[in-house]
């Protein structure tokens, strides 16, 4: 077969590799229909993330057909549609059975793409398949489904459920890139009161009020603490909801909540920032940091199928498996082409 | 002044009597520009209540401007434009402390219209004027206020919040009088994936879609259990919230929750209900009840100014306060009038 | 081997069978080294219990050593000493993946010596055996884990957790048998200010008392409303959890419970209730039922190995396997032998 | 009267000054029978709390008699024996209304000894008396009803409550000086398997036996991550508490926490600490900071007089009113003298 093979810094290549096969039985091999980039992967093809080495295949998100399963898969058949997420999770360490996958302590967690190989191919083995895979229900499309693989359950694991959302909240987002906008769209389920976005650039903003923002603050001419002040009575955002991963932006979420208040912290971050509990500390404020857990899976298929939740309305680009240079060149340059998220299928 | 006096059951009049003075220093007067009739005062009317007694002013809702204050009142003002709510708080004893108002030990509670005179008339004498009026936020009409004073929240917080409704739940609702249709309109708050309204009068489920049921169930004709399963593969709804009062729809309640699901009930109920214990012990529900608390009003208010909540959508009727009586009439007779709620305003 | 095998009403012996064999590659066959007899296996020999058929072994309590696994097993190996759960757990479907393993959808739930045959006997087959035991930790006795396997669950999780005991609460226990005394200590853990037991045998209340209660009650004599009203400014019970499956017991648990209580129901009920909803409606009650999950099982096991539960305070007569006539006898007559939890043991 | 007044870093006094009237008609007068010194009022002397100026009156914790009411006081009368609360509560703004009185709105939270009048005195005003007094409960002493003025509540609200301590739970406390004590007292009320203190002195890792640690890491010379990583199977503490105040403090406690684990701040910092988020994003770690509100006051009243927690242990040291400049001395030098807290008292 055919996949997206890392071989170090800067190198990748559509090349053929030998076919997955059941390595143990409780695995299942999935023949991909639709994948996707995410901007982890564009971390590993700069060399970030050391665990993932030459001849790995990338990718951690994909909607396929079940191709062939170990005899103790359970609940997956041959033939199936479903949701592989990026999360595996083995079922029955201590944090699976919490609903912990991400922090899986029995083989799972955060694997495809990074310590085994992943979706960005013709066919991918996915360990732990009845815990790690869902079914795709009636109705829905590939592209669709395939949005919950990573970035919705992402910004309403990570960034709206961790900050509590309430309906009436005043919700501070900063960052507005894929990542901000599936925080955004996830608050919008708890009607809060204002949604406010703040990003540098006003082409993200735009896209932050498609997504269902209401307020939107450019941050490199406007001041986001006191559009939040006049919204609040002085008093700051109920939650604060990270979304960039760099010190600035975190620093600029502590500064925006309020007493009270919640700072969810979805970024990936490279380096330590500066708390500054000589002010925070008599603010009873919580933060939250946070892997994906994927737990939330079955609530967002039930909203995506009754439409509480556009989840295409991320796709920006198509292209075939085939054609992932190309792919990865518009997800890569995304403030020039205005990608969000980019969906490769199967011809 | 003039104001709608109880004289025992079937009795009341629109009369003169000695318009309210401060008695305590908490107090505040308020000068009623628009109140409404609930429920509750028709079974008053009845004489099910036999705490009000001959002489009462009836009324526990209502929209107005302060008129005079106690010299203990710290934040409420002459000419200030507050919402007066159904639950008085005295804000010092143990469940004021919690939120629990309803309960209030202090004197508080549901007093006005019930223990003390009410809100049906010119002027209103207001206990803890502090921590029982809200100001009126500018921009909100009367009338949308005026459905916060004891409607909305009850539907809000004995119903959805105790049901503890979530994004993508099956939130089924028993009853689609006024009480039900304000838990309708609070459970969409939260997104779910369907909200099932079930009545024997078609023209309430008509207004039930209006305020956001997905779907629509005639238990005269229709089986909601059957129903219920199809949506969620047999297993029932995440919430099931009973707004009726009677054991029928109660037990009908119990019936629809799945395993682990909550049973939150409005009604106000006149005799005991059968539990059928010997088929829910081992399903794992919960149920609850409770009297409004308003404890939820500030949300409630932010959440009419950011137009996430159309408060204005019970009104279906307009009177002047001198027509009561006529008022009485339309809302007694709401299967005839299609009467929500029926607001009486200041000439 | 030797097991326990129910043959109708009012029948059983131990006679031989066939040892268990795998039949799914998820299964365990588990030597059984100690066992325990339920209140529910006497129901289930009264005939109460028709899912219970003719040839069944009784027993779902067990600690054990592994004797063989199946192909599908990961975390279970042979020779591991295990507690073997009431409740088996297919650790995939959705109420598994909530920890609500009692209302398994995948094959689970109570099923042990219910629908599949159990662990009264020399050896059982233990199903999905990965997430339905648990190693027995070093340094605690085969008889204090096996109080794990149904009753400390049990009390901790339907009645203390569901009630929400907090530190300083005044806690009711209406029934002081086994599943009452269970309640009684896991309440204990949360430093409530009084635990009241209440019962009509006073043999009953004198263990509560070595089981933590503060205070006990006999009301064949004494009225516990009026005692808790003494205890609680005239307020009532933070939480009452009831732990005996009757009418009577359950209807003296909500009125014993304050306004903003929760009552906790624990007992089998085989008959329906009159719920008092003419009085609570107004109270904000919350009452919740459950079957046990054992989801707290690694808690436990924790509480029990750093010596803050004392498990074996339960067991009050020893046997050895071969004994189960005399131990049902023991057990059957509580009354009067003051059984609590009866031991049986390999020899 | 005689009152122990600031005059600047390092300058204090027990000087005559005008007794206290009542200001306002919620204000109470009254006489202070037992007063006590807090860490904080150390930071004042040096000058490190600028609002505290010339002329004030020091001290937030007292135990008295009620001189005087004014007219709007409801619940509080001349002649009660009361606790006055480190925390000043308006009793109707947003964040009382939500029991987060620290952070009143309307003229309370940390007021005495700070912006108005304070407790080291013979007399103090209390305004608010309502909602920031508390009956000193029948058969409690002055000194033990004194520890819940600041004290308890604060270990137990900002550590253990915040940081959500559980039964079986790994509770890290770093720093075991009278606040660290505070926070294992609490702790202990939910019978976590082990509490774990953390410090660089003998003599306070030997009061924490007292207070209930089952293990003490002397840190100048052991390694509490190797420690604790041993009792958890290598993942860290399920809480970790900061009681000191410090950057290095703050960041062990960062490192002892386990994925999914959560790290309470207590103390007060005067400068930024170093977040290592590039390490806490993926462990799913909850960090809240607070200021006590002192809302558990009911409940620790009621764990007091039932002898759950013995609050009379943390007292050392005793003085009359007139030996201020000698209970400063020994409390200021507490790591020669031993002194957790010290009690002044009326002569």
């Amino acid at each position: 077969m055919k996949a997206l093979v890392y071989h170090g810094p800067g190198q990748k290549a559509w090349e053929d590799t030998p076919k997955p096969e059941i390595a143990n039985d409780t695995d299942a091999i999935v023949r991909v229909d639709a994948t996707t980039i995410c901007g982890t992967d564009l971390h590993i093809l700069k060399g970030d993330v050391p665990a993932v080495t030459d001849g790995r295949i990338l990718g951690h998100e994909a909607v396929g057909t079940v191709d062939a399963v170990g005899a103790g898969v359970k609940t997956v058949k041959v033939g199936d549609r479903v949701l592989v997420s990026c999360i595996t999770a083995c079922g029955a360490c201590r944090f699976c059975r919490e609903g912990r996958y991400g922090q899986c302590l029995g083989g799972g967690g955060w694997i495809l793409g990074h310590k085994i190989d992943g979706t960005q191919a013709e066919y991918v083995r996915v360990p732990f398949a009845d815990t790690s895979t869902y079914p795709v229900p009636a109705g829905a499309t590939d592209e669709q489904i395939l949005m919950l693989a990573d970035i919705l359950p992402t910004g309403y694991e990570v960034g709206v459920l961790n900050g509590t959302v309430q309906p009436g909240d005043v919700v501070a987002v900063v960052g507005a890139g894929p990542i901000g906008l599936s925080a955004i769209m996830g608050a919008r389920l708890f009607s809060p009161s204002h949604i406010v976005a703040i990003d540098l650039a006003d082409s993200r903003l735009e896209a932050a009020k498609q997504f269902g923002a209401d307020v939107v603050v450019n941050n490199s001419r406007e001041d986001p603490e006191a559009i939040i002040a006049e919204l609040t009575g002085g008093l700051g955002a109920d939650v604060a909801i990270e979304a960039v991963g760099v010190p600035a932006t975190f620093e600029l979420a502590t500064r925006l909540a309020r007493p009270g208040g919640h700072i969810a912290n979805i970024g990936v971050h490279g380096e330590p920032v500066t708390l500054h509990l000589e002010e925070l500390w008599i603010r009873d404020v919580t933060i939250t940091t946070g892997l994906v857990d994927t737990y939330t899976t079955p609530t967002l298929l039930r909203l995506v199928t009754s439409q509480q939740i556009d989840a295409g309305r991320f796709v920006t680009h198509h292209f075939t498996l085939d054609q992932f240079d190309e792919a990865y060149d518009v997800f890569g340059r995304a403030a020039d082409t205005g990608a969000l998220k980019v969906v490769l299928t199967r011809t």
